[in-house]
């Protein structure tokens, strides 16, 4: 019997969500027979990709032997293209990121793709030649817009139909996938985070920008032309008077982001004159704890404007679980009852009792997880990476992955930005 | 080679969906090869369920002979529980509505399953028994939510957890499928009506109440509870006054409903003690066309929420298409250019160059072929049903069904209610 690339795709992904399963649990996921599955699975012992590693409950039932992708049967290159910062490092196969180069970008200065390119082929200047060739493919998550020719428009960047696609493409000798950092991140939340494989499920940054990714039905949802999720801009109070960047007043980012946490704090404060950037958002969370009325009441108005965008989000999409990310879960103590309340003024009742409001706990990876996670996915749906994948011809370079972490370690320091080794 | 299950059920689909197609136009729609499609479609055709309607520019050539599905290869009776009137129906295997029976509801009287029982065996009653023998199922549209178990609340019916699947399996003998009427309703305008296929596209009811019904990335947008598209709940306006049946102030259907801009319109123009009831919407309309200021304030602020609130619906859905329906559409010449003049304002230029906003072409039958496309959507997806529709054993009831228009003719009155044969 031929294995067909749909079997190798569908225990792949069964085995990068669940992280270990057993063939029955494998079975039961993916409504394949036993026989496929076991043959598969043989197949993908055999070349390396997935690993035993022993019984579950003592038995030597072969059934319960509890499997799991090995970690170094390919690699991906992943980029974060986050507003302030741009992050790049290497990932392993189950998405954990293994070396990490990041660079903050001057404000409002305009992003070079030889900045990107250098920090791409630093990452790969740390590997030796056998792991060099078991890198699969680059994920790269942007902020801002991509239209169909793979330029990007992105105000944070300093981008206007940038090239990102054709400039990339012309430097870099390994495929490359692209999304949006919402879409990256929400799919990181649900294949690495806590989402863990929820059919219905958002993902919401709130931090310098406000954005979202969501999961709808099982599936990613991009809409007609890949701008769906734009909930940044929302106008949730006609009546409101925070100007925001885009123009329009009455935008949930004009009143929740960060910087306008601090300029509403200010204000407030009576000191409106000073400059944001010397502000950190979390100097007013600290002051609000503290008992600073300003601070509160700007916490208070910002919890229930979040609430109230999410209630939108909630009784359109009916979702399970909502993980906030980005600064302010640092506000989490302070923002969480506001947000519980709103849901609960605003939806209805059993909407909220079917709904789980979670923090991420991915960090700062989550966009270097989220390009992981993308990288993945696409590599195997493209027939010639999985055929990569599933062939035994890696095997040596597998096997020698065991001194990956000395030559990562070992590897010259990067030309300019910070580099560190987890 | 057999033909499997899944075959059948993409032509069928595809067929229906198009109205009609070539083999080659259905070989690029489906990606199934052209020997798969010309051997399914070869048994289609002589199971009596496909018919070749003549060649495309006059040519001979095989693969351009058009092909529809016969009207007659099976029949639902289709069902719409919508808040004021109970219709019910026969559809054909087209969707079309071929008899239907309608009942109003007293106002806040509850709905008796014997009336819905009564109303299927007048339809039942109207066909001969070959004809009988070839209706497949029943297709449901609820207004309200139903849970698990099949009970249905819905506050306009005078429904509280009513065990309406139980009930309807009790006292009919055929299969029954059920949907809220928002998702049969965007069903109808993808599969029938103007939404024509689209992948991303909203259908909006505004009328006694205001609901939604998404299709998002090709899928129904449906939610971790089936709950997904509550929009007449929204709350648009956390600051505007207007009072909701639900309790709450500000929300979309308190401001935009035909009761509320009745409301509205007899507050401003000093009548506010007046029955809503006596004053049908229709009369607000005229009176804005006919330059009654305060008829034209009311629709400006109906179109003002209108619009703001499918701005949320295209900031985060990003559709290609949104479809109106209901009584509202009665003033589309007030309505659409608001509507329009807040999309451009609340949403990124880019969303709006792609977006299609039309008025939907189904009228009141709109909840009916909603249920007809419900029941043929479930009943291909059925084994026994699909083996029904694929067999040839019911071709001497389709022969007959020429009959059919004259049997329908026929048939005694309704016992109650208002019948009408198209």
């Amino acid at each position: 019997m031929k294995i067909s690339d749909e079997w190798f795709r569908q225990i792949l992904c069964a085995l990068y969500q669940r992280r270990t399963a057993t063939r029955r649990d494998l079975v039961t996921a993916i409504a394949l027979n036993p026989a496929c599955v076991s043959l598969t699975i043989q197949h993908l012992m055999k070349c390396g990709a997935v690993q035993g590693i022993g019984g579950l409950h003592s038995t030597a039932h072969r059934k319960q032997e509890v499997l799991k992708l090995n970690s170094e049967a390919g690699y991906f290159v992943v980029v974060d293209l986050e507003g302030t910062r741009i992050r790049i490092g290497l990932a392993n196969f189950l998405g954990d990121i293994r070396y990490r180069w990041e660079e903050d970008l001057w404000p409002r200065a305009v992003l070079e793709v030889d900045d990107i390119v250098a920090g791409i082929q630093v990452v790969l200047r740390s590997l030796d030649e056998a792991e060099r060739s078991s890198v699969l493919a680059v994920g790269v998550s942007y902020t801002g817009m991509m239209d169909e020719s793979g330029a990007v428009t992105a105000v944070n960047l300093g981008w206007k139909d940038f090239p990102l696609s054709e400039r990339l493409r012309e430097r870099v000798d390994l495929p490359i996938f692209y999304d949006n950092d919402g879409f990256c991140k929400v799919l990181a939340e649900r294949w690495l985070g806590v989402a863990e494989n929820s059919n219905n499920c958002i993902y919401v940054m709130a931090g310098v920008g406000i954005g979202i990714g969501c999961y709808v039905n099982g599936h990613l949802l991009t809409g007609e032309q890949r701008l769906a999720g734009e909930f940044g801009h929302l106008t949730i109070d006609p009546n409101a008077p925070d100007r925001c960047n885009c123009g329009k007043t009455g935008c949930l980012e004009a009143i929740v982001s960060s910087p306008n946490i601090v300029r509403q704090y200010l204000a407030k404060s009576g000191r409106s004159g000073e400059r944001l950037e010397a502000h950190p958002v979390t100097e007013v969370f600290a002051r609000a704890r503290g008992g600073d009325p300003a601070a509160g009441e700007v916490l208070d108005r910002v919890g229930h404007y979040l609430g109230l965008g999410l209630s939108h989000l909630v009784n359109i999409l009916n979702p399970a679980v909502i993980v906030l990310g980005g600064d302010l879960i640092a506000a989490q103590d302070l923002l969480i009852p506001a947000i519980q309340r709103e849901l609960h003024r605003h939806c209805p009742p059993r909407m909220i009792a079917g709904l789980e409001l979670k923090a991420s706990t991915l960090g700062h990876d989550s966009g270097l997880r989220g390009a992981a996670s993308l990288a993945f996915n696409h590599a195997v749906q493209d027939e010639r990476l999985l055929k990569k994948i599933t062939s035994p011809l890696l095997l040596r370079a597998r096997r020698d992955a065991q001194k990956f972490e000395m030559a990562a370690a070992g590897a010259g320091r990067p030309r300019r930005g910070r580099s560190s080794l987890l």
